[in-house]
């Protein structure tokens, strides 16, 4: 029966039917010019969803994380030195890809819950005169902790520090759900999945490339075939791929555009806001607190949420699942049994939300916390009525 | 976007996705065996689930409506006398078409939230010494008013009189969702549809006839084709309809008793129940009140809701579907724009039932009703977080 | 595996995926104006495509035979005289119809393989002085022996006795496929389904009333409740049905209208006529013959081919089902044994109509037929390959 | 209206809509327990796909192409020797891959249209005294070539000179469709895709490895993250993927297995065969050779067909497509133009089978070759219809 409630992991996400009837599609020949029109469209999207004019828009069959290791293989070369903060689970995975890589990694550790820092990547890049540093990485918004980065400010900092290395953006959980301005920012990769903000199955790795991204790729000597986005090129030219392209997901890819812009980039960005609002103000009425940890970190698609001191925050996510057929996030990493995680990006309505955090409520109380039923819910209602 | 939400309207039902892909079948040739695969299946389901071991089912493509108009067609003639009490917008609809079939109808009429006047129908009948009344109408579930009466004792008002009438008995919106007792009930036609109980989209006509019932088809003079028990049976026997049969509906019948069974149709009834009572304890919260005057009258699959004196209930339908994207039912005919109505049959689960309870919250409050939010939701959370 | 193979069944059609999607529609309210943007999108196409200015159409959840019951209820009264001809199994079951409601049916029979019997009406008619003769029944398309009758024929011997009877035809397997002109031809009710030129499963009956049939229902005493006209524009008028709707049906509807308007009315008739054609050529390569007797009697639908004296015709159904998984249908009533039939409407390609005759040879061949293989393939690739 | 049609491409397959549908899950929660039970049988029922006891299976969100990257980087450093021969695009491909990636690849040229030079092999291998090869690779079916070649035979050189080097085969258009023995061939890599025997979209890398080979990824140091096998089996054990696993193409993969072994796994390549059989005999019927040069190299899966001297056989493709709405495969590398390609693999039936000659026959005699129309078709009926 499970199947008949919304999920509120954050990601992949509810997807709208109608762009899963998108994926849906019968065998076509995947090098007539049919796949052309599918393609074509899905590049140019993705640039316009990326606030870019110029990027290169490569779509790989495979998951956010073959997004990082395009991005790295075709920019850099063994032993390159490359700066990259941790302050979550994804943000460590994409550091331990550098190494495994064999780039030279200076990683700056921060508290889970914070954002990226700012002032010590300024030092740092102010520092490195030589330019040693090849590439700077960055995760917008960190899914284990629901913190969102300021991207423009580690750009202000390699700007700050006149600083020529290239900077990529992790925007697997930013990117169509919360505003991103790849140009603006001055981005050279941006890296995102088809499961967040596409509202699609897992199964794309979306990147955009800067024209500096582009030309790193000339020098760049990690081994890569597979990743290598000058085949991508080439076969995108013919209306393909180096091999045989993921027809009905880059379909869904399409129709998941189409349904972004009809509603409009910026009102999907405030229609994020406004439900994770509304989430917000139900914490607050649990008397609980966010991982993040100032306001101006709170991630509009996942709130991390922190549970009483000895109490195992994974039981909610256990007890949801198994009394009430409903899907929320465990903590992971070093916030694991200290956090839990309410998805809420996607094509989400005020409803599914509340149902989800009338669930939440319930499994709390079941457990023994101290939650009042029907108060998170009315503080996310008042929201939501007045929002409406 | 609403396409996102639940629907709350007393049927069509939220489908299930696993029914809703059984009847989403290619063209298969419907006189090869594999529709008396799909058929015979159908047949010996529906009669499990009327609680009958003998029924003969017929199964129409058309709606209940169409289940009336066999009722009365395969067991009348012009002229006979009728025995059927009004109580709602549905026994009205079935009362209009005997008129219509010119048949003489003796009509019982009370007020709109009562159930069938079971000692009204044990005295007429008593009285009708020459057995003039050649069948007693009942609607068991009024889905205008949320009122569930009592069969057994219609039935046994027609017992203690001896009374060898017909007992006709409208089933739509109890039969899989609500306890039905075909042959303990001593019922000669049960009619649904197949939009309900059985969660498909409409366009199925179903009906039980008891051994009696399918002796009168013999002497009833009704004209009749389409609906002519005798040719479905002559069909049936060699795996066919008289007319095209609509085969994706028939084999998503066969899903949805299969998912019934799977879940045991005591544990549906119980499912049904519990959730109605979690609404009725919102209603409660809100300090409304149901449009069934007693207890026992409270329907398991819709519940229809008082609003105060000199507001239009209506106006919660329209701004719920307007601004929330939420579909609840209207009042009918004598309770028009006094009661608005939660449908709660079909596959629910608690999470689907408190974001329609929370949103008909919102709408309320927006509308200036003095309802507290969170105060239905947290009465429901509360029984459905003991119950679950 | 034989959901592979296209079926060649004359009706219901192969399904293009894109109608089967759009019946594959989740619930919504069907009281709200969602529908109403699916209801008059459906009547004005049906009419278009019935080349009707005016007349008025009502769409029921049922078949072609409730659209015959929906004709005769709403038109006729017990005991009016109706005048039909039955040259095949449809034509002889609505003539069962017309007696079973009590009507004074007078038959001309004529040998199954003619089609209607155009001077024997116009000489009827004729003698009619006193117009006793209420309808003329006509069948434009004979399923069962694939015949198409002159309908504007018989349109003209009602206009050459000047003879106001009204004028019903049933255009099951006509209508969608092939030309029908419902103005032109002074036609009073067109009948047809859902499954047939509409391409969709089996569930609706589709009928166009004109102005005269229209008026006809006001002292028309055949008693109807589902079936009836005046219900259904009550209920259009407001955006509804009298019932429930089958609203995926009806979506699908939708859908098959525009995608016969895309292609163009015309276009689709010709390219019936073209399929039609080359299986044509290819019974004449077997050395077989139609059962229709006369090239202007060929019906662009279906073909039923005349096997030799002394074979059942039923066996090479049964073969093609149970040893290539094609399905075939066979003769029925007086031609049952003597003829097969090849269904050739809807959204076929000539592959799929090569597949189709492909297989019928190799089931001819297996039961000892004399047929060379690839001789019936060939003469219709020779057709096709010049009309492509 | 060509998605009514039949796709003839060797890969991706026509999908049965069973299988479709088990792809179009909506979103579950990936790291619950119902993930498991769609990962483990698809694990278990590769292996028995592949006729091994024992390989490691791996399943990665990409496509054939990163199944060799797979294979590569798990298994071998830079600088590592492999022996390699290059007999069609893929084989090309495919050593490019390996010189992409700082290999020392010893290729050996034979002409298109042959099999993999077992005797070269062989002497190669005998003369490797020091076993400086560390790996040898095979295509067992030549997609672009439509040639299958012996890879029993290249395990007998490698056993014949007691050579340790890894054993890695590209089944990417045979696993499924032909015998593949993994145990019985001594294969330390089998590779395959979703897109082929399989019947899914692309979108998946399938994998085995032996213990051998499994063995060599703790010494290989080429650099590897997404495809780390290391990763993928820590996952596995805790039912997951290291990153989000692409839910409905491995619900489909499970599909497909089940439909594969109700079929029965020797009955598919029986039906390959038989398939296949009659396309060669309709081939021979129109005069023409296939690219494959000797009985014994004849594919199953796809078959390449030469045209006349002079004759662009890319017309062929591009005129079936925009004439007749299907798709071929074009001619690829060194044999473009030169021949085009019938795919026959998947779920395929002798009616579909039908439809591909009879329309190939028809373009081809547009395009002016001799050929009698219905001649390959016949030759093909004669073979299906002994076979039945």
């Amino acid at each position: 029966m499970s199947f008949q409630n919304p999920v509120f992991i954050p990601g992949p996400t509810n997807m709208p039917e109608e762009i899963r009837l998108a994926t849906y599609m019968p065998t076509i020949d995947h090098r007539s010019p049919v796949f052309g029109g599918i393609l074509h469209p899905c590049l140019d999207g993705v640039r316009r969803v990326l606030k870019s004019e110029t990027a290169h828009i490569f779509i790989f069959p495979s998951t956010g994380t073959g997004g990082w290791e395009t991005t790295l293989t075709n920019t850099l070369s063994a032993g390159d030195k490359v700066l990259v903060a941790r302050n979550g689970m994804f943000s460590h995975r994409w550091i331990d890809m550098c190494e495994r890589h064999g780039l030279d990694v200076q990683v700056v550790d921060v508290a889970w819950g914070e954002g990226l820092p700012v002032a010590e990547y300024a030092a740092i890049l102010k520092a490195d005169k030589d330019h040693t540093i090849k590439a700077v990485l960055a995760t917008h918004n960190e899914t284990a902790t629901g913190v969102k980065s300021d991207i423009a400010g580690v750009r202000g900092a390699l700007d700050a520090a006149n600083h020529p290395a290239l900077f990529f953006v992790d925007g697997v959980s930013s990117i169509g759900s919360m505003d991103f301005r790849m140009d603006e920012w001055g981005v050279d990769v941006a890296v995102t999945g088809s499961q967040k903000g596409f509202m699609l199955p897992a199964g794309l790795a979306i990147v955009g490339f800067s024209e500096k991204a582009r030309a790193a790729v000339e020098s760049a000597t990690l081994p890569r075939t597979f990743f290598d986005i000058r085949d991508m090129e080439k076969g995108y030219a013919a209306n393909a791929f180096p091999y045989t392209p993921p027809v009905g997901l880059m379909n869904g890819l399409k129709c998941a555009i189409e349904m972004i812009e009809a509603e409009g980039l910026e009102n999907v960005f405030a229609r994020h806001t406004r439900i994770a609002t509304g989430v917000r103000h139900a914490v607050e009425a649990w008397g609980l607190e966010l991982c993040a940890n100032a306001p101006e970190l709170y991630s509009d698609s996942v709130s991390a949420i922190r549970t009483p001191e000895g109490f195992n925050a994974t039981d909610i996510v256990t007890r949801a699942d198994e009394q009430y057929g409903m899907a929320f996030g465990v903590g992971l990493g070093d916030v694991a049994g200290k956090v839990f995680r309410i998805g809420h990006l996607g094509m989400l309505t005020d409803a599914m939300m509340l149902s989800g955090l009338g669930v939440a409520e319930m499994v709390m109380k079941d457990l023994g916390l101290d939650i009042k039923l029907g108060s998170g819910v009315g503080a996310a209602q008042e929201f939501y009525r007045y929002g409406s």
